[in-house]
């Protein structure tokens, strides 16, 4: 089969897998007039390309799990994600209007239910973890610690810091491995963590693999921001520019950002070599991100 | 020694106890500029009466738990409680100005850092639960729901939907039960938890006492909104009948939400009688807890 149309259908399945998780953990069938769930399915359930599940399944493979036992942990991080993008989006934040091509969350139910939507999906999150998770005190503690001070919650923290200023591109990338890197590093540790233990030497390799993609991942999207229109993004673009938030095309301009791209696709490739054909799904999931055009 | 002295002095300890285990999460050193840090500290280690802490503490004598296997239960549900209020005071929700006689978190930080402060605090929460218990994975979940949709979350939303409506008394009761029962009721049971198993009965007289404790503490500060100052309680007084919110004593009156006190102390009370004096320092806070002042 055309390795391609292989991918596609692996990622096909696995992002239907963790749709219907997610699907049962937030029903349709709430009490009429329960807006906080409505706001809950509405952020969870309104599309998105699945990313870090999708890598939480892939770092899985590479540890032989089946991926029913992946299940809570690709659940937990899309669970977070989607939190996450409901509070970035408050008026007090980025005050965005579009998301996923529909109104976001708090323009839809109004910033009071966005805001607890937003809290709720974080406790769903560490609810869906703990009860489907094999080891779960270091998978929660990891999760935890991706998503706090230490990692996504610390990176907005820079993020808002920074707007207006000169940032160097050391500091854009440790506000960037913090912002989106650490919820990805998670999600690859988490899908690992649910099969056999690796050696130390996998782990590393995994390590390294999962900080070239969730940098790049970061990069991607600076570059869309500037090349992409909202129609393809779904959210509005052109944003960082009339944020005056530094990005890598704004310090590197969009040439060194797209060879940056290249050169963290590699770096990921590389780290790859341990783990052999496991590590296909991992390795496929890196060229999509860096190729990706939404 | 005079009970209520051995009261205050115990109290007293297990407040430093917590205080000290909440000082170690947060300490004071952060890189300065870390303006959320800052404000996650500001928010945690702003005074308050640590009740939820203490619950977990007394929970944890009737199942012979040792204080120190109860301090990360009674930390988290403290670093919950306080991102509770974080999100509660925020323009978008109630809008307050005043905590424990000091100016909100979004008033001291602005308001985007103040939603990542509590953000950050609810994965620190998690965290220092995964960390620090027992069973983690039972005390996690335990916790989720209890802070979620199902739990203070939901009844926040609860809470929004009902502002100028008249709300049955048992609707009212419901949205307490939620929004400040919840996360009570999980202390003393994760408190318990960190002790020997209990039996079927002494479980049911366990959660017979924390619905009885949720409810009454509600019902108090319904009272106290009424009866108190600004400076006894160190929030703004007369909050709830300004913003028209339904609460005890606007459905029955100061007289009935006296009464109500009294009738779920002897509740609560009553409920104790299963687990003998192991159940003293339980038995003194609902007593405490029915005669607070602030």
């Amino acid at each position: 089969m055309d390795p391609d149309v292989a991918f596609a259908i692996w990622s096909g399945e696995r992002a239907r897998r963790v749709e219907s998780v997610l699907e049962r953990l937030l029903p349709p069938n709430a009490p009429s007039g329960d807006r906080l769930r409505e706001a809950m399915r509405y952020a969870v359930l309104g599309g998105g390309k699945r990313v870090r599940a999708l890598l939480a399944y892939a770092g899985g493979e590479v540890a032989s799990a089946d991926p029913g036992v992946v299940d809570s942990a690709a659940a937990a991080v899309e669970l977070m994600h989607a939190y996450s993008l409901v509070h970035d989006d408050l008026p007090c934040m980025d005050d965005d209007i579009l998301r996923r091509g529909n109104p976001t969350c708090h323009v839809a139910f109004g910033e009071a239910i966005a805001l607890l939507a937003g809290d709720a999906l974080q406790s769903l999150a560490f609810e869906t973890l703990a009860a489907g998770t094999p080891e779960p005190a270091a998978q929660v503690a990891l999760l935890a610690r991706a998503s706090g001070a230490c990692g996504m919650a610390g990176g907005q923290a820079i993020d808002l810091a920074s707007a207006g200023k000169e940032l160097a591109l050391s500091e854009l990338e440790r506000m960037h491995s913090l912002k989106t890197g650490a919820l990805i590093r998670a999600a690859i540790r988490l899908g690992a963590a649910c099969g056999r233990a690796l050696t130390a030497g996998e782990s590393d390799a995994l390590d390294r693999y999962s900080s070239a993609v969730g940098i790049g991942y970061q990069v991607v999207d600076d570059v869309l921001d500037v090349e992409g229109t909202a129609q393809s993004l779904g959210k509005t673009a052109g944003k960082d520019a009339m944020q005056l938030k530094p990005t890598y095309v704004s310090l590197t301009g969009l040439a060194a950002a797209r060879e940056r791209v290249d050169t963290l696709r590699v770096q990921a490739r590389a780290a790859l070599c341990a783990f052999g054909p496991a590590a296909r799904r991992l390795l496929e999931l890196s060229d999509w991100i860096a190729d990706r055009k939404y």
